[in-house]
């Protein structure tokens, strides 16, 4: 028979690998919890109409649907029939794509009970049908964190300040922060004379990085936009300075564009907030930073590890009417999502996850027959009760060299032999397998060595 | 616009809810890794031929089918087709129905990676297409512990100390864990001369709760069990006196059953090794569990909470061969898995719940307006440093009823109010929103004051 696989793009996550994804989601909640930000979860499935068209037609294209259970082909004519049309006969549901829409729904649906502003996260799994290839996966967790109901640019100020936090939290020392105001953005297309067309112009300049100056411009000129245009605008994008020179800097070019002025004022209120909390040379103002979307109204923001190729970790902005789609309008929000993945991989590469030690088990109580193990158990459960984390081998009296075995390959530390002699003193006798140093210590002593309590 | 809704048997988990079940689910969380027990994520979707046929006609049924990606129609003739035909042609993979399978199948998957004895936790949801009714949905979680590649009595005695161990932690103090053993359920069909009919025995004793001795002869008079047999079984399923008791009785009843007195013998090991660790009177030897299934080879185990009007929270056994339907053959394992669902309903009844105030917000900062907002957010870092969970009003100089109505609507104990006299003076006013009392502290006091570490 063959080994069975897993579904294409779908990933399992062993021990190790869920080790340090629990430690980077510990990390994650903790803090978004002490900024007063609540969990929520909501159904890996909604009904279509809750997510068809909610994300462009790539979106309802790669959204998993789900087969109605029972006889699904009850009334439904196969006449004429292609998959585009039947879909909406035989599934109604699909799975969540993402946290925001589900997010919205919720907020729609307990609109009379939310306390606003609501701040909430959210951690969970989304599905997409994209094709798989490396650091692209049918099933991902993604993690984030929302403020809605009030445009109090102190919750910018607060989603920068946490980001700033969970990243040091994890022993990432070395990011970035860049930020920038969709407002300036369409400042920007007022001036040099492309009015409304920031989304062109947003998703050229998103590539930046990637294509360089000349292939934005290619970009732009394939898109219709005018080369006088271009020529006032490649210039703005690279206005020299610090955040402070680049806001002043960009004063001037958009001064007769009052929501080009009006992104400039917000950023640096922003920028004001922020210097109570984070060292200023983290945040850097970027008018280059577009991220692709039209549906950001006020700030943005991305988060990038330096020192690795990766893409970004984190990012997010301002949406003006997230509920507005669900018939409740004028709900303001800020949000910010950490790749897990991607923030996976570059603690990886930065070797910054602790050892798998700090994790697993401690020590391995090792019976050498069946007449020890009450002993052996009371033993353990003693360590337990202090914190430790405690195996016991289950085959008493195997042989010594397989229960080592078993230690070495599972990186257990410790090793607690006990036979009739220790359990006739009340000892246990304890083996560092790194060392190899033996000592016998009663219940008492080795409470004290393992009682550190660790976080799991 | 009519209120968005969510898919019909799937719920929404708001703060409060969320809170409760992320308490519970830390405080397994935490003794399923004291106890060696390793993490495991599995994917949502399997592929359906992973799936099919493991759950029986019904579970194939009930499992959600994800509708194939793109043009799925293509290669397809809709001839004198039907749903079920239909299915495994435009379905390729199926959503998760329990952890169970998708476990083996990771097993059998990584059988070379894999350190035996190997034990791991995996909590995560499923789907089931049931109809929905009170305390059934079609997502809910499972929260299973297994131990595979042994066949050591000891991890049975583990889970129930595991099991125990969970329930105290929680708070529950009255429950009983109720064990039986298959061997013995095949020992009494042997020896009331129906051998081979335990499958049947099982499902109709299963019910003894619910519809009483005597639906259960008449059940099993149904299914064709001979009424001289009926009559030899019920008196044993009845047997009267405490565990050990129970176990000599019916010793005599199956003595000329090899496989019923292995059976015996397995639950006094259990017992033995159980004494060193749980008090005996939490355990009970029950002959009339069977838990419906033929799946167990072994031990089975279900743990009921007293004084509540509530089904099993718990339940697990002992399977032979688990994986050899992934063609690993001989891989014998015990599990327990935990109703999370029931859990939460039997904590709230019990109430035994920490106050939502342990988990919310601790304490509100409200700067008066924006000429503090730097000190306030220097004092809400301050706090959050030293562990407790702070907000900020992010709308400075909002109305003072609207700040305390918040922070009364979400349960925040403390407001710590800002002004200019505070900012200069390097104080924070703090006022308990309970007694009502009002005092001014430097942010040393306040450190003290909230630096007790809570785990979230």
């Amino acid at each position: 028979m063959e080994k069975p696989t897993t579904a294409k793009g779908t990933r399992d996550f062993g021990p190790s690998k869920m080790y340090r994804r629990l430690y980077i989601l510990n990390v994650i909640r903790k803090l978004f919890t002490q900024h007063g930000f609540q969990p929520l979860e909501t159904p890996a499935m909604e009904n279509l109409s809750t997510l068809t068209g909610k994300y462009g037609d790539e979106g309802d294209q790669l959204m998993f649907k789900i087969l109605n259970s029972g006889d699904f082909l009850q009334d439904v004519s196969l006449q004429d029939v292609n998959a585009k049309k039947l879909v909406p006969q035989i599934a109604e549901k699909a799975l969540r794509y993402d946290l925001t829409v589900p997010f919205a729904r919720f907020v729609a649906t307990n609109r009379n009970d939310i306390q606003f502003p609501f701040k909430r996260y959210q951690i969970q799994p989304v599905w997409r049908a994209d094709r798989p290839q490396k650091g692209r996966y049918r099933e991902f967790y993604q993690c984030d964190a929302d403020v809605v109901g009030t445009d109090s640019l102190l919750c910018e100020q607060e989603l920068m300040e946490m980001a700033h936090e969970v990243l040091l939290s994890l022993g990432l020392k070395e990011f970035a922060i860049k930020i920038n105001n969709r407002k300036v953005l369409t400042g920007i297309t007022d001036t040099i004379g492309e009015p409304g067309k920031e989304a062109i112009m947003c998703v050229a300049i998103d590539k930046l990085d990637k294509i360089g100056k000349d292939g934005v411009e290619k970009e732009l000129l394939e898109r219709g936009i005018a080369p006088a245009a271009i020529a006032l605008l490649l210039p703005t994008l690279e206005i020299k300075g610090d955040s402070r020179e680049k806001i002043n800097g960009l004063r001037e070019v958009l001064k007769d564009s009052q929501v080009g002025l009006k992104g400039l004022e917000e950023l640096e209120k922003v920028f004001d907030f922020l210097e109570a909390t984070v060292p200023d040379h983290k945040m850097i103002f970027d008018p280059a930073l577009a991220r692709g979307l039209s549906y950001y109204t006020g700030a943005i923001f991305e988060i990038k590890a330096l020192g690795v190729q990766m893409g970004s970790i984190s990012g997010g902005g301002r949406y003006d009417n997230l509920t507005g789609i669900f018939g409740l309008p004028n709900v303001s929000g800020v949000g910010i999502s950490f790749g897990i993945d991607r923030l996976y991989d570059v603690m990886e590469e930065l070797q910054l996850f602790p050892e798998i030690t700090e994790f697993g088990t401690q020590i391995l109580i090792v019976p050498m027959d069946e007449s020890v193990v009450g002993f052996a158990l009371k033993s353990a459960q003693t360590l337990r009760e202090v914190g430790a984390t405690v195996e016991l081998y289950p085959e008493p009296g195997a042989k010594m060299k397989k229960q080592l075995g078993y230690a070495d390959a599972r990186q257990i530390p410790f090793v607690g032999i006990i036979g009739s002699d220790e359990m006739q003193t009340g000892v246990v006798s304890l083996k560092n397998l790194k060392t190899g140093e033996q000592e016998k210590l009663n219940l008492e002593s080795l409470k004290i060595k393992f009682s550190k309590q660790k976080s799991v």
